[in-house]
């Protein structure tokens, strides 16, 4: 099977390198950035074009959410099967005569961060059972986790991975805020951080809960409340904490 | 120096085993639960008591906040100092006609679990610098990340560390909660979580921001509030995406 990478930011580089790291030839890599596709070309031995896209049974697209239906249009051969890698984009995005698909990893990349490609779940939609098999076995050879979601199911994980991660870090971010204003350092926090994050694969988080409001510590609780000066930090305690008591009282 | 350990759960615990592999001697733990204390005892070859608190120059007391007072009360040794290990309660709490600081390890404890004490930040109160010393000399030889702080800055800490850890386990809840609604198994999302986590570590948080808040991508907000069916995930949702906003616009 041959196979045609496009794109070069970020997922692109790591698909590259885990084909490679797997065995996986890939015939050609292709995109407009010149710069970054013959570094992606150099360090896993791949050919590059900027101007003409080889032949090949297998595209994957791994460009932004923005760029899927005019990158997908490049695409004439209505042989191929067509995959893009985007979590939140319908596979009806890919715009051409061919067999459309979604070949999406579940990670956030970037090119300087070394990653375990095998806990990396990948999920997959096709337009029949034998292309879902064709990049379910592409998946295998990469990842442990492989699993079907068509586009229905890829809004669900999106949303998941929102609170997740999206908000996850804006909690950070917020908390932060707090510790600044008091002078304290916040790497002080990251190893309660890492354990509490660490905590969660031993343990379901509903049962790792800690804290005020799940104690019902209603004096801490309004101490802290006094304590928040600004109003959307204000708003994120009580609407946090509101929602703690509701999951468990 | 002679040390007196108070109490035998997490905190206890794990003070004693940092003690030990610093090479501080302990003369005693002592404490209510007998079986605890004699486990403890028993790896870390300190001597326990349940019935005579031995006379020491510094007490530790490691109990639950709301026994803090209580037990506080049993040292009679006007010559000592007594510290505890919360850090949610005034140094005032201790009960006793002695020198009172607190000693307050930023971390959270279980036994079962192996824990690098020399990135845990130990936060010091004390009534004088003498005292501050003391402790601060002692948490030195345990970690690397040793800062004075009295009960006001104590509060902000504990106030970042809910939103850096309580919520945070809150949302992996409530995302468990939609991933699990759709059959997708939430362990697929720890690759991820732990990498946004592990991101903060080289990355400012708010420079790590990512998501459709931030992108103020309209269309995908609207379609998650849409799938949100429960009142507290919508909230929640709203509340956080609005706070990100605000923060970047």
């Amino acid at each position: 099977m041959q196979i045609v990478l496009i794109g070069s930011g970020n997922v692109a580089f790591h698909l590259a390198k885990a084909f490679t790291e797997a065995q996986i030839p890939i015939s050609q890599i292709f995109g407009r950035n010149t710069t970054e596709l013959q570094k992606i070309s150099e360090q896993f031995s791949i050919p590059f074009s900027a101007k003409t896209l080889a032949e090949a049974d297998l595209y994957i697209i791994s460009v932004s959410d923005s760029s899927i239906a005019e990158v997908s249009a490049l695409i004439k051969n209505e042989n191929a099967l067509v995959a893009h890698t985007s979590g939140s984009v319908s596979r009806e995005a890919l715009s051409g005569n061919y067999r459309k698909s979604v070949f999406y990893p579940l990670q956030t990349f970037s090119k300087s961060k070394n990653l375990d490609y095998s806990k990396i779940p990948f999920f997959i939609d096709a337009e029949n059972e034998n292309d879902e098999e064709i990049l379910k076995n592409l998946a295998s050879k990469i990842s442990k986790n492989v699993m079907l979601a068509n586009d229905e199911k890829r809004k669900y994980i999106h949303l998941t991975a929102v609170f997740a991660c999206n908000f996850v870090n804006h909690l950070y971010a917020r908390a932060k805020e707090i510790s600044d204003s008091q002078g304290i350092p916040f790497d002080y926090f990251l190893p309660l951080i890492d354990e509490t994050t660490q905590k969660i694969h031993e343990l379901e988080p509903k049962l790792a809960q800690t804290g005020p409001a799940i104690r019902n510590d209603e004096k801490v609780l309004k101490l802290h409340e006094s304590l928040l000066t600004d109003e959307e930090k204000l708003k994120i305690y009580k609407t946090l904490n509101e929602s703690i008591k509701k999951m468990y009282h």
